[in-house]
This record gives structure tokens, C-alpha cells and sequence, in this order.
């Protein structure tokens, strides 16, 4: 094995990336590198690109960006049991502690002291990336390597709409970014009886239809809490799938969720967000679910049985596979709203 | 039976109640006539007396008022099956429709068509209240009156606490007002395994003390959030039972609880709340659960099962028992915060 | 309105019913009149007609029977608010006291006291029927007249999979009779990622394979449970759907089931059945649920919406539809084991 | 450290146990070389002492026995990070395989692989046990030797009333061995509103008073169901907790319970049981749940939170402390009734 490799780094606190050689990651006995060949491209890894408020916080140069992705193991340390080299692998990219009581009691996902990678320590744009044991998924092998390579984002898309539960229930997502996107496929082959999709973006609403959405709306739809309800027998839906994290959007869901109703919240608002608590909440009798993450590994065993089922397919949300090379383009079709998903092909063919 | 009865009512849209002659209510075949004995006096009847802008905007006057209360069945509709005469009672004071969806699903406490009784429509604080049948709640011998009597609020505390869940876990209380007061004796028979009560009143936290709250705080001692995650190994406590309706006391008590925890919200915040929604409930995974009335009639049964146990004794925080005449003491009591809990004693002896 | 109607009835302790002239029910004042449109045969029926066992020591003739239907409002009591004449509706067969612990609890499906319509008290299989309001589902245009008079046993299959939780689970059902049938759909549109359908009726399996079965098996099949693990990665099914009721059937489906596993049982054996509780149960750390009825109204509103949403499509369950004076002929189908699923016509145009 | 230690162990295929030296264990890198303290003896020793059938087939000698102790870490091996030389413990004794799909989805305490210390591999009746790290939990200072050295049981005991559920509701348990006794103060510290219970030994049932029960029966008692049900209003009691394994206590407690209650089984039968299942659990709408083990580590957080509030005090169960070499002696007074739980002191002061 070669001593160094290429990877796609922050490494000076200004916008853009480098691809550049560095060493290839030395393992511990509890690690396994892996051979990165898909990697997926998320708002996150745009973010850092573009050295945002948020990225000048959390970021510190120099680091291999990038957190979803599959390969294959090359090598495992010495204690390592449960994959072997040649094994086809992806990766939770959420390294937590294992050892305080969040993750002693099965909700490793929202450890206090989670890592993750590309963003705390170094990630998988890059050609070998070292994952503790417990982190690795293998692969089964009816999934596709694209789909393989997107599997962070859909077990967030899988965590939402099972920590919602939408077994025979009407749902709305709001906003239809490509996690909203992939919630809307995953709603409908858990079981949701009806999906209504809002996003500002015409051309994300044109997807989300074909994905599978009953109907879809702009969001600046005048009386559009009225139009949900009048779909709801005007009781409103049963769940709320908020992947917006615009305040605006999340105080119109929640006028939308029918008493008694869920609405789980994935979208990050950047700022305090003002709620009629009382109104919203409180007299509605809401149960209100902060979503993190992916369950270890529930959410990985529903993310696979989803997909391996033929029911949740993602190729209208895989707009993109682009060379390694052609990062730059990625994030200029990110920024420009033309693409859904891109896949990073690092190992090329 | 006399065909008039005293009653304590809003006749004009101005402070102050009037204690008058009217009509005994008439039934209908699935209503119960029930003399009143004793009645409980709420904070929202004290919002009414002081005629504030919630009280403007909701009450239309002529209104008996008084939502808490026990007395005896005096008559029954030709279609009540379920009581006879003489038969001692309390009611639930929501009155839902029965027929919408939530009614239909077990959820009739967040029935948006409901109406409450001393709010809505004519209240308790009289001789005589007519109650559909489906309302009422015959009680159990073992219960003493003045308990019974505040079967409402107590069933507050005990379907926020059961909605939480508090089994074995640690629960920190905000907002030590006659509900909160009594969430901590519901909480420790329920199976807390701590009780921390924070509010800003000395004597309610002293009496707080006393129902069984392992420690208690004022909520403006600096640095209370480490305060309470150093009594819960650092980590913050699994439930957050929020009865204050105050924006810092629901920002302080957020943060106080350890990620993947529960908060139950039962206090109305009188405005908007500003929430750091990423930090203090998204990145958290936690579950916020709006909490309004009591279920029908779950909370009912858990009620009489933990007065009746012993584990739940009500006398500390029933402080007063007035005469139906001194209702102005009453309320003047509450406005200096010198009562918890103040029983009318309408029938008298 | 005729004071006479036909109905068909078990008249003397012996098989065969008698179609025949009755009274038209009276209705009391929280009472609703159904004109039967449409009837479903259920086994019940068959048994009844049989005059087996079980029939002769439930049943007290003269007694008319059938308990799955669909009609329109005839006439409503003084009381009734929800429905009114001309109404299109099904009804919950099941009639609770309303009055006790579970009623009042929201499982008033397992009332101790329930009255079961064409077994307790008179049926459906009649020009006219009177129902408690509280019984009366009112129908949502959408719902074809053949399904709405089936709603009873599509209902017992939509409770046993949404009390197991089938959403992005594997599934086995043992015993494709109508309701094994219908759980086939219902469960695929809540959400199962595999269904796997056990009987020993090739018919049956064949039409369950059409109704949207993964695989069908033969119970008698060697080897079967190591079948069913091989498709599950050697761990077991995460859902056991039982419904026949055969205790082999039973200690098979239990041995289907991976550890921490769920197995909801429906079907009704006739005798005692002998299980290894430790292996089966105990060590496996299983979760056995039992499932009666429908919960009223939870499973209906969550039928209809599978229903409507076109995801449960019940043609080619129902494979007859017979003029009302044929019932011979339904019962003998049913014996010959030639039906799925019959419906009477017991209006006809 | 000395090279060889005190062990107890199961030498030959015959009854008895050999205390003789054996070699200290040796560990691997991410295992704990622990010093045992105090160490309970179980039922399932006295199995293997008096060596019947069960212990004949599962039982491969040579075997070092015990499974419940609490000591101080001896060594760690070069991985091991949440423990240290000193650390007071004690250690889960049900070794799961961590790579299974039950050990990834939180449900480590039913892995299919597990091997048991004392059972499956050398146990703790020994000077030193190595265990993995992932099993080993720190003890509270707040937690007492001898309750730290039974919380295996405990722990049963806790998992039991846990997934049950008890906050509120009425409580039967059936069979008060050291399990059973131990589930009394749980479930009233966990909130049972009432516990009544059942056994055949007038000692136990003594204890069981003592230890908090409401009322006691021995189970031979005529009417017995009725006399339960005379409790509960007639309903049955809301949570049965199995803990006897005889066929007839599982009938009569499955008859005690009311229709939509729950029944948590861990007294582990014999032999296969008759069950009417029909009337037992599918109409009654009952839900049975399989108890093994303890979960890693929901309950070791709960038993510990229990223990420390001081709310479950094992004082009354812990019948006697016997230094190590009078194991005999212990296994003679348990064959006799007279104790409840026996703790080893294997340490010695």
C-alpha cells in the first residue's frame, strides 16, 4: 500500500478546498481503513467551501473533508472482529465515546461528545479514511454504490420519519432539500397514507412530485395552512417532517400538525426561532421530537431494509456523479440549486 | 328542589365577582344535575376576578364561574345510565364534542371544539351544575372531599408527569404554583427517583420541601444549570416538567436536561418564546410534549389510584378553606401569594 | 317506513338459518336505524350456520345474524348529533358498556361487557338494524359499498398490524383466511419491507401471492422455519402476524420470530394450546400481543385512510357477491373453501 | 500478583462444588482483570451444585460458577479506557457478541450468541474474574458491597418491573424466590400504586410484607382469582410480574390480570405449558413480554438510581454473608428455605 494519498482539505481559514497528498492514516487496533470510492457532497462539506460564519467557528485547518461515503476495508487492526479487508463497506460518521450513558443506553447518536468526520477530525474525501470498528456498516450487496455512498443522509431522512412514526398517517414535509427529498420516498415505504411536499424551489417541488409526493406547494402560497387542512378533513395532518430550519416554515408546520400530532424537527435554524408556545404546542397537545444523527444502528438495518425492499429508490435524487477532481463544479452546482445529490466517484474506475 | 340557587358570576366586563340568585340549570336526557360542596379556586378565576386581557378577550359575562369542584348528584337525564341520585362526584370541566377525530382516538382532553365549564359556559362556583354524563367522575369513598375538590389541577400535574414518564428517572419541576406543588408528591409516587423544584417564590419552595422535592432553588441563583447537572453526574436530568409559562424559566429549564430527555410543557407562556431551537432541542434529540387537561379518563384513574394509595397527600398545599361567601378573601389571598391552594366550602354545613 | 323487514335468522337449535319476516327495530333515543345495503359472511357466520361446538353454547336463538356490513341512516333518536337519515354508514359490531374501566380508557374494544351484533343481540343480515350512535362510522365517499361492508374484518387486520408495528419490518403471516388475506395489503401499505404468508390452501397462497406477498409457503413444508430464517439473515422475522388460530401454527410462527421480536395473535384455537414458554417466549425476549376487535375508533380512521389512499385494494379478496335469498350457497362456498371473501347484496337494486 | 488463585468449580459430572487453585486469568487488550469482593448466589448455582438435568446438559466442567459479584479492577488490558486499576465494580455476566443485529439495535441482553460467566465460561466464585470491558459497570460510591454484589438479580428484577411498567397501576407478583422479593420494593419505588404477593412458602410472603407489599397470598388459597379481582374493582389488577415458572401460577396470574394489561414473564417453566390462549391473552387483549436478563445498561442506570435514592433497600432479602469456604453450607440453607439471598464474602477481610 501506497504511504501517501490524495484528499480533498481546508487548509487555510478561507474559502475553497485543496486536493492535495497526505499520509495515509495510520490504524489502531480497534480501527479499519478503508478504501473510499463514493463519497457524497452535502450542505455541511458547501458550507466549509465556502468559509460561512458557522464553518469559521467550528472549522479548524487543516482537515480532509467529507462525512458519507462507501468503500472498501483494506486493512483492520488487530482486534478488529466483525469486517475483514475486501469487505464492502460505509461508515456512521459520528464517532461517539461509547462510554457515557447516552450511548451506554442505545442513543450513541446524541453522545455529547460525538466527532464527526470532515468536520472535527479528518474525513472521506480522500482515498483511505480510519473508522473505529463500531462505526463500520458493512454492505449488503443489493446496494447500489451510489446509494451506498448517501447513506448519512438518508438514515437522517430515516430517523425523521421513524422517530415520527407515519404509519397510516398524513405527513407534510417542509422543505425539500436533498434530505427532504429522500423523506419523502422513505415516508411512503413506511407507510405514510399521504405526503405533501413545500419548498420554496420549483424545481425541487418538480422532484419531490416525482418521487412520490401527493402534491407539492410553494411555500409563499398565500393560506396555505388552509389548503393543508382542507386535504385533512381540516383537522390537519397527523406528522410534520421539518427539514427547512427556516422559522417561518417551522411555525406554519406546526399550525399544520393536527392536534395530538408529531412534528420532528431535523432542520438546523441559524438563529432563535420566536414560538407561540401556547398556541403551537401546548393547547395542541404536540409531541415535539429534536432529531439528531441516525440511531447506531437502528436507523442503518431500517435504512437498508428501505432501500434493499426496491421501495425507496434514489436515483431522481442523484442528479450528479462527478469525478474527484471536479469538486469545484460540485459546489457550483450546489450553490446554484441545480443539483439534488452529488456523488464524488474518488476512486474513478 | 328550589328553581333558584346562589351563584358567584361575571355580570359586567369590570373586575370583581357577584354572589346572586339564579335559575337551578335544567337537564337534558344525557345531562346530571350535581349539587356542589366544595370548589377549588384556580388561577384562572383569579385572571377572570382581575378582569385581565386574557379574561377580556375570552370571557362573555353573565358567566358563573369555577372549574374544580365536588359535590353530590341532585338528578339524573332519562338516558344516564352510569349515576343515580346521591351517587358523590367530581367532573372533568372540558367538555369535547365526541365526535371529531380526536374524540374518537382516545385524545377528547385536546378536542378542539371543547368547552370549559366557568370559562365557557356556566361554572361551578354555585349551588347547582348541569354536566353531560360522559363528564362525570364518581368518586371513590376513600377520596376526602377537599381532595376531590381539586381533581382538576391535581390531574394536571399527574397527566404531565405521566406523559413524561418519571420512572426512576431524575425531574426537575419549574414553576412552584399550586399545580407544581402538587407534581411533586404525583412525581415521587410515580417512581422519580429525584425531585429538584425551582421558582422564585421562598414559601412555595419551602413547601416544596416539604411534599417530598429532594432540593429546591431559586430560580435566579447564577449558575443554576450547572447547578442541577452537578447533582445528575453532569449530564442534566432526564425530565424538565415546565409549570412556570416563564420564556427564561423554559430556556433554563431546556438546557437542564440531558440530551435525549423529556420536557413536558404545562405553563402558558403569556407571549411568544424565543428558543434556540438547534441547541437546546434539535442537537439534543429531545422530546418537548405540550400538555392541556387531563385525559379522559386516564389521568382520572391514575389520580384516584395515587391519592387512594396514600402516596399523594394534597393537605400541605390545601391551605384554605373559605366559606363560600369570603370568595374576595380568596382571591385577595392568592394575589399576595399567601395561599396554595384555596378550597370554596359552597354548600357549607 | 314497513313495521315488517326480512332477516335472515338462526331460528331453533339446529344448522341452517331462515330467511324470514320480522319487525323493524325500534330505536331508542341515542339509537341509529340502518337500511343494510351491503353484508360481509364472515366464519363466524359459518359456524353458526354449522350449529358447531362453539354455536350451540353461545348462541340463543331466535337470533338474527351477521356483523359486517354497510347501509344508509334510516332514522336517528332524539339524542343522536353525529349522523343523520340519509347518511351513507358502517358500524363497530362490537357494542361496549361505555361506563367501565376500559371504555373509559379509550380501549372500550376489550369491554368485559361487550355485546357482539349476530352473536349477543341481533345482526346485520336484515333490511334494517338498530346501532348505538357511538357505533355508527359515517363513510367517506371514496370507499367503495363492498369494502365499507367489510370494514370489520379489514379492521381486525388493520388493528393486528399497527398493534405489532410492521414499518420497515419483515413479516410472516401464518393463515391466509379473509383477514390473513387482508393483512397481506394492510401490511405492505403500513409499511412492511417483506411478507412472507403461510397456509396449506394453495388457493389461498396463490391469491395471497396477488395480493402482494413476498413468498408463500406451504405450513407443511419441511424445514420451514430455517426457510423463513435464511430470507431474514439467518436472525427470524421481526413481526409474527398470527391467524389461524392452529397451535402449530403458533409454535412455528413463535420459532419465525428473532429475539426481541413481536407476535400478535388474532387467529382463535378451539382448544388449549402447549407452548415452551422459555424457548419461545421468555429467553427470546419476545413481545406477545393479543388482539381483539377493532379500537374504536383508532383502526377505523387508520382503515379508511388506507383505504382512500388506494394502497389497500381488497378486489380480488371479495371473489363473490351474492343476491341476499343465496345465503345457502355463501355458506357453502365457504365450506368448499371456493371463497375468500363473500358479500351478501341484501338490499339488490 | 500471584499466578494462581482460589476458585470454586464444578470439576466432574457429578453434584458438588471443588474450591482448589487454579490460575488467575489472563487478558486481552480490551478486557478488566477484576478482584471479587462479595459475590451472590443464585438458583441457578444450586442447579449446578445439585447438578439435576438442565444443569446435565448445559453445564461442560471443568467450570469456575458464579455469576453475581462486585470487586475492584485488578489490571486492564492496553485498549481499555473507562476503567482503571482501583475502580470499584461490578460486571453484566451475560457476554453478547456486540455484532449482531440485536447487540447493534440496543438489545444486547437477548443476542443470540451470548455466553454467560459461571454458565457458559468461568464465573466469579473466584479471587479473579477477567471480563470485557463493555461488560464492566462502576459502582456509585453511594452503593453497598452486598447490593452491589446481587445486582444481577436485581437487575432481573428492575428490567422486569421496567418493561412492564408499573407507575401508577396495580401490581401482581407471582412467586417471591430472591427475584420475586427483590421486584416488591422496585415496583413500589417505580410506582406501583399497589402490590400484592403470591406464593406457597409462609416465610417468603412474610418477607414480602415486610418488604412492602400491600397483602400477600399463598397460592393454594380457593377463589384466589376473585379474591384479586375483589382488589381491583373487579377488573384485575393492571401488571402481572411472573417470577415462579409453574404452570399454575402462570393460568391463575394470567387470570388476574384485566383485559388490556400486560403480563412480564421471567420465572422460566420447566416444562412446555397448556394455555387457553383464546381466553388468557387474544381477548383480553392482553400484552406478554418475554423478560431475559437486564438491558445494557437502561437498567443498570435504574437499578443504581433506585438503590441510591435509598428507595429499594435490600437489607430484609439479603438473608446472610458467608465467608467463601462455607459454600455448602449456603447451598444447604437455600436447599431448605431458610434464606432468601446468600452473598459470599470471597475476599475475606
Amino acid at each position: 500500500m501506497a504511504s501517501t494519498m490524495k484528499a480533498l482539505s481546508k487548509l487555510a481559514p478561507e474559502p475553497g478546498f485543496v486536493l492535495h497528498e497526505v499520509p495515509v492514516p495510520k490504524i489502531g487496533p480497534t480501527e479499519v481503513l478503508i478504501r473510499v470510492e463514493k463519497a457524497g457532497v452535502c450542505g455541511t462539506d458547501a458550507h466549509i467551501y465556502g468559509w460561512d460564519k458557522w464553518a469559521q467557528a467550528r472549522i479548524h485547518p487543516p482537515l480532509v473533508i467529507g462525512h458519507e461515503f462507501m468503500g472498501t476495508v483494506a486493512e483492520v487492526g488487530s482486534a478488529v472482529r466483525s469486517v475483514k479487508p475486501g469487505d464492502r463497506v460505509s461508515a456512521e460518521g459520528h464517532i461517539a465515546d461509547l462510554t457515557c450513558v447516552l450511548c451506554r443506553t442505545g442513543q450513541a447518536h446524541i453522545c455529547e461528545h460525538v466527532k464527526i468526520i470532515g468536520v472535527d477530525r479528518d474525513g472521506a474525501f480522500a482515498d483511505y479514511i480510519a473508522m473505529p470498528e463500531y462505526n463500520v456498516w458493512k454492505l449488503d450487496p443489493a446496494i447500489p454504490d451510489e446509494f451506498a455512498a448517501v447513506f448519512d443522509p438518508l438514515g437522517n431522512a430515516v430517523h425523521t420519519v421513524m422517530a415520527a412514526g407515519v404509519s397510516t398517517k398524513s405527513v407534510v414535509i417542509t422543505g425539500v432539500g436533498s434530505i427532504g427529498l429522500m423523506a419523502i420516498p422513505v415516508a411512503r415505504a413506511a407507510g405514510a397514507a399521504s405526503v405533501y411536499a413545500i419548498d420554496v424551489n420549483p424545481a425541487k417541488l418538480e422532484l419531490a412530485k416525482r418521487l412520490g409526493a401527493d402534491e407539492t406547494f410553494d411555500a409563499r402560497t398565500p393560506g396555505l395552512v388552509d389548503e393543508i387542512k382542507a386535504r385533512t378533513n381540516g383537522d390537519g395532518v397527523e406528522v410534520l417532517l421539518e427539514m427547512s430550519g427556516s422559522g417561518s416554515a417551522i411555525d406554519a408546520g406546526l399550525q399544520m400538525v393536527r392536534n395530538g400530532g408529531t412534528a420532528a424537527l431535523l432542520g438546523i435554524p441559524s438563529d432563535d426561532v420566536k414560538i407561540n408556545l401556547a398556541e403551537r404546542i401546548i393547547f395542541k397537545g404536540l409531541t415535539v421530537l429534536g432529531i439528531n444523527g441516525r440511531k447506531m444502528f437502528e436507523t442503518w438495518y431500517q435504512t437498508q431494509a428501505l432501500v434493499k425492499s426496491g421501495r425507496v429508490d434514489l436515483r431522481p435524487i442523484i442528479t450528479h456523479v462527478l469525478p474527484f477532481d471536479q469538486y469545484d463544479r460540485a459546489f457550483e452546482l450546489m450553490k446554484n440549486g441545480e443539483a439534488a445529490k452529488i456523488v464524488l466517484d474518488v476512486k474513478g474506475e
